[in-house]
């Protein structure tokens, strides 16, 4: 059995992983006959959203701890993800991609990552196994591949003249639509960028893990 | 377009709704053509469990702060709940059943429910509205209905007899099957009672719904 490993940045869209999309790629790896086992940053989120109001928070959170509600206990620190042991990547999105495993949000173009985060997907891009970013999370793709990398955003003007910045080539893209880079065995899809419901996110997303699983 | 109300009791199988159930369940209402909110109580959690070591931490959430995760946001106090404005109940599992919206897990057969979910839930069965109770949530059921109300939780003994001796009957179920008690039109299935995986969990949970949106 092919065996797919996730990288998670927290639980919950607005600081954390989108749950949905989440949840839809697991369901999706399981129904395409591979496995799955769940990774995070052992750091604390950058901050704590209440998602009834969209205000901050006066707490701190752990981004593997809280990571662990979407994978019911089944994950470690990304710092210990060993590539030999897996077929593929995925990074679902939410803002906790652009917060925790990079600071997108806050700086843009001129973003960094985390150590363990960029080592681990680095890993998968140099053994020439595949992976997928979902979201916003392909806002990671041009810091771990070559110039010209391709990539879906969805339509956002502004992140996707940041992805061409940072060295990659945006691909305009709909929800329902996958981006397959051949040459660096990467793939996107706009999902939560887009879609409007948990459908439409699904769409792209089946596709994407479909793909994924097919060529890991 | 039919509209089903759900009932969250948090975000993390340990101390609030179980978070695949919930995704599956919303994702299941989308695919049979009706459309979703989602309510939980305004309380706190009973504690608050780190999901990575299954250890109680010194913290203090909010059920429908932390409900709010999975909603998106698209989430209301359970108290302002108004059954006229929907067309059937849905409530996914998670001990969060068992801890904020009643306290079975601690008190067993002998548990008291929150005044607000109470009233939700008698507001369907009184409107002859259906209802659908996954995973543990059936534990709900006895305290809703009238005696000998039919309802399933998978194949615990212990939780089964404390079913039982709330007034209900508890009838043995397979995780890919649904139990429908067609004189209450209450609808159970044991989904993460018993599922080892999401796909085994969502192999009842989409019957459940079938259903539930057919009927309601």
């Amino acid at each position: 059995m092919k065996k797919i490993a996730v990288i998670l940045s927290g639980s919950g869209v607005y600081d954390g992983t989108e749950i949905h999309e989440a949840v839809l790629a697991l369901y999706a790896i399981e129904r395409a006959g591979a496995t799955w086992h769940c990774f995070a940053p052992n750091i604390n989120q950058l901050h704590v959203i209440n998602h009834k109001t969209g205000e901050e928070m006066d707490e701190t959170r752990n981004v593997l701890v809280e990571a662990a509600r979407i994978a019911r206990g089944n994950i470690d620190d990304v710092a210990k993800l060993n590539v030999d042991e897996y077929d593929a990547l995925l990074l679902p999105g939410g803002f906790g991609v652009a917060k925790n495993l990079t600071d997108f949000a806050i700086a843009g173009a001129e973003c960094s990552i985390n150590t363990h985060v960029a080592q681990a997907c680095r890993a998968f891009a140099k053994a020439n196994k595949p992976a997928g970013y979902l979201c916003i999370a392909p806002t990671i793709i041009p810091m771990i591949y070559d110039q010209g990398v391709k990539g879906t955003i969805g339509n956002d003007e502004a992140t996707a003249a940041a992805f061409d910045r940072m060295g990659g080539e945006h691909i305009d893209c709909q929800v329902d639509e996958v981006h397959f880079d051949e040459n660096h065995k990467v793939l996107s899809t706009p999902a939560y960028m887009l879609a409007e419901n948990i459908s439409q996110a699904a769409s792209g997303i089946d596709k994407l893990v479909n793909k994924l699983v097919e060529i890991a």
